[in-house]
């Protein structure tokens, strides 16, 4: 790249303090730039980086005392960074439009315009394809699969028969769209498979991390609402709902037919009961194991979860427990005195009476 | 499908009430069908969807208040239903009897009657393939490696050198049967690599799930006993072994050479120890940590886990730790009193004698 | 295998009690090992086995009472073991030299002496093999990523475009190296994604278990260190730096821009959090979840974790809690009599005085 401190600032809304002219010539964190490079703080926590930093300029959200860098202020400095790698930054795998030789269509197959599928794609019958794809090597579409316009799919992705991504749908290496849900019926000591026969539902705008297994519905429709972002090593059984804009980190799991509202947070390895409710805007921390219905915006923490506060309370009072322990016994003793000596003072009294 | 009650009845072995000559046009849950679909309540707790589902026709293990739609009685609806969907449903990925043109198959592999073998399948020298598998696109065989009959394998799948498979076992996509053992000699700050030379051996009827991996042993054989069904994103180390029937849910892991007996039931993100053992019908409940021999039909909870009761009077404790310490320093308040009042009286007596 | 006790011991520096001259035909555990198999020793708890082992020789660190067969004393029988292993057992999955000729190999990409590369392989443009690499059916190499030396690639294996592998690494099946890092910037309800531009760079002799996820770094590099071995389903996010010879157990999650020191070790469905630093030599015990620096050589457990001795006080505390709240009741009875007592004796010696 190379791009002068005035372009990135009208690109990004932002103000600058400091030389418009300066060209930028590449991009980095702060502890990593070099001369030339452009660098953000988001965290403060980073803050002190600011002295010391190589960076010739640096997104901020409010000035800060660094003279020796021009400094463009903007109001999210995360975000106008990410629109700066999108527009200077490298870009991801490269893939050429059009259909590589070794890729098997299948027979119905509807193939939207500027698609670009890799070596060893193969999309089962009747598949739609939407406008802009990018399917990558070794993925697998299966029958009557449906992608909507611009999704990315990246190599060893498995989307089943029958499932449907919306538009701008993100999958990475791995996922597995659409196996089987893990429903039995239990007779005399056999475990009968029950089939599972619905699908899955990926809304717009939704990303799915690598290796990350979604199952589809024992019938009817497993989804995963738009704008939801899941990160690698997530678990989605057979007829969850996921609203929209939730955010699952990685490795957490979500038992049957639980549903989430939008805007959900689930940090890392958390698991939810099946058959459970969980409201908008509620707040999971990481390893909860989730057993009940959640409030819309409660947080929640603990195996099983409760109120974040009793939780941390819990945690403060189980390590204070040998104090409390030391205390009943030490007050079993001066209780045992007390008795001693009151026993002594009733004969004396009795004596005395 | 188009079918009438009376058929549905005769193949499912159960009592209609109302009328047998109604025609079925669909399968679906309660929540979802539409006019002409039969659906099932197996969940007590659904059945308050009975008064407004759109059904046609439902079964139920027991007659119920609902003169709207007929009844079908069955002893197992959710087991009847899925004979149902597997009679009259949608059937699974496609896949057409023969080899794919685009298929690899090694030298002395030898293929049984009526296998389907998709596309870019790679199938390793000397392995050997049941009658009636289905191998769907992408999967990979290594060498020597055996199938019984009627395995489905989706796409995706790695099954490593020599390892063997029994009749109608059912591997989801990206599972991994036979990755080496996680095993090292530390000599003077090096890892040394031990070899694992041992192969998986699964029983009949089993099925893995997504992602899932089973670690070949370091010799001799990890085993998955017959009839066990293991969800996705399962780990299972080493020279384990997994008895017959049992259940082990997303996301639990087994480190190595541990034993489960049969019919062991693991809920979801549980981890068990290495090198013990697990009883007959044990069940663990989900998050738990195994860390000892677990007795036949015991049912444990919690990390480190114990006894389930102990496990839940544990959190009830925890959770009134608050009341319990108040309690304590009210106690405290009173016994400093007590021995005031009882040193004043001492006092008292004392000066009375 | 035929080879003889001298042969064996030499290779092994051991030590012989038994005849140097015996043949060995075969090499399994204690328990398996038929007539000519040489077997080991590492754990004591199996030493009750080598009474009735029908091993012909057994490596063990000290001499036993066992006259009925051969044994080999060595330092480690465990790294010896291996050792014979590597010398004298089954070889895993072959590969012949050469380029299969399915695999598609992109413009520019450099491929050293003696690689093996195999059926359905993808390699991007501009990648770089080093010598004696192996790569199995169905691996992806992106575009401009490079392997040094005798790396072994397994069967479904991504390693996505631009991330460096170092001499010696091995992947198992299913592993992504390089998916992008979980990052995006909400503003007003939508989650934009940020790009991730960065890299894995992945030191020698690392081994990286069955469907291990490592993003690639924001920006920068997500590092493995040297010699470092990660189980089957680890989660490893953008930024974090794993130091050398570092064991890392199945299904642990290491969130983003997190810091490992050397020789860390964390057992199995561990979490660490974000942003913090993990000191060398410290060790995790399972299902731990780690919230703030730990120092070196540290041991620590639970969720959230704390010092291991702490860890389990707050065990047994927990679970001698009723034993506490009994005694706490009990104290009250007491305190109640007390109070009784005492207010009669004031009344009494009030009368008295």
């Amino acid at each position: 790249m190379r791009v002068r401190v005035a372009e990135v600032a009208k690109l990004l809304e932002g103000r600058i303090i400091g030389d418009p002219e300066l060209e930028l010539t590449g991009i980095s964190s702060l502890t990593e730039a070099g001369p030339g490079d452009v660098s953000f703080l988001a965290n403060p926590k980073y803050a002190p980086h600011l002295a010391d930093t190589r960076a010739a300029a640096v997104l901020v959200d409010s000035p800060h005392d660094a003279s020796h860098l021009v400094q463009i202020v903007v109001a999210n400095p995360d975000w106008a960074f990410a629109q700066l790698v999108s527009a200077f930054g490298p870009q991801p795998g490269r893939l050429p439009i059009g259909v590589h030789p070794t890729a098997v269509i299948g027979d119905g197959v509807t193939l939207g315009e500027q698609v670009a599928i890799g070596a060893y794609v193969v999309i089962g019958e009747g598949a739609i394809i939407g406008d802009n794809c990018r399917i990558h090597a070794h993925a697998f579409i299966g029958d009557d699969a449906t992608l909507g316009t611009a999704c990315t799919i990246h190599p060893h992705v498995t989307v089943r028969e029958g499932c449907q991504l919306g538009n701008k749908v993100i999958i990475h290496s791995g996922a597995v769209i659409g196996s089987d849900g893990f429903g039995y019926a239990s007779v005399e000591g056999v475990h009968h498979k029950i089939p599972q026969v619905g699908i899955v539902v990926v809304g717009d705008d939704v990303e799915i991390g690598a290796n990350t297994t979604i199952d589809r519905a024992r019938f009817g429709k497993t989804i995963i609402g738009a704008g939801s972002k899941l990160d690698n090593l997530v678990q989605i059984a057979h007829n969850v709902e996921v609203g929209r804009g939730c955010i699952i980190t990685a490795q957490c799991g979500i038992a049957g037919s639980t549903t989430l509202g939008s805007y959900v947070t689930i940090a890392g390895q958390s698991g939810l009961s099946g058959h459970i409710t969980i409201g908008d805007q509620a707040i999971i921390a990481g390893q909860s194991g989730v057993t009940k219905n959640v409030p819309a915006k409660a947080v929640i923490q603990g195996s099983p979860a409760t109120n974040i506060n009793d939780f941390r309370k819990g945690v403060i009072n189980v390590r204070r427990m040998p104090q409390t322990i030391a205390a009943v016994k030490q007050m079993e003793q001066r209780l045992a005195t007390l008795e001693a000596r009151l026993a002594e003072l009733e004969g004396t009294t009795g004596d005395a009476s």
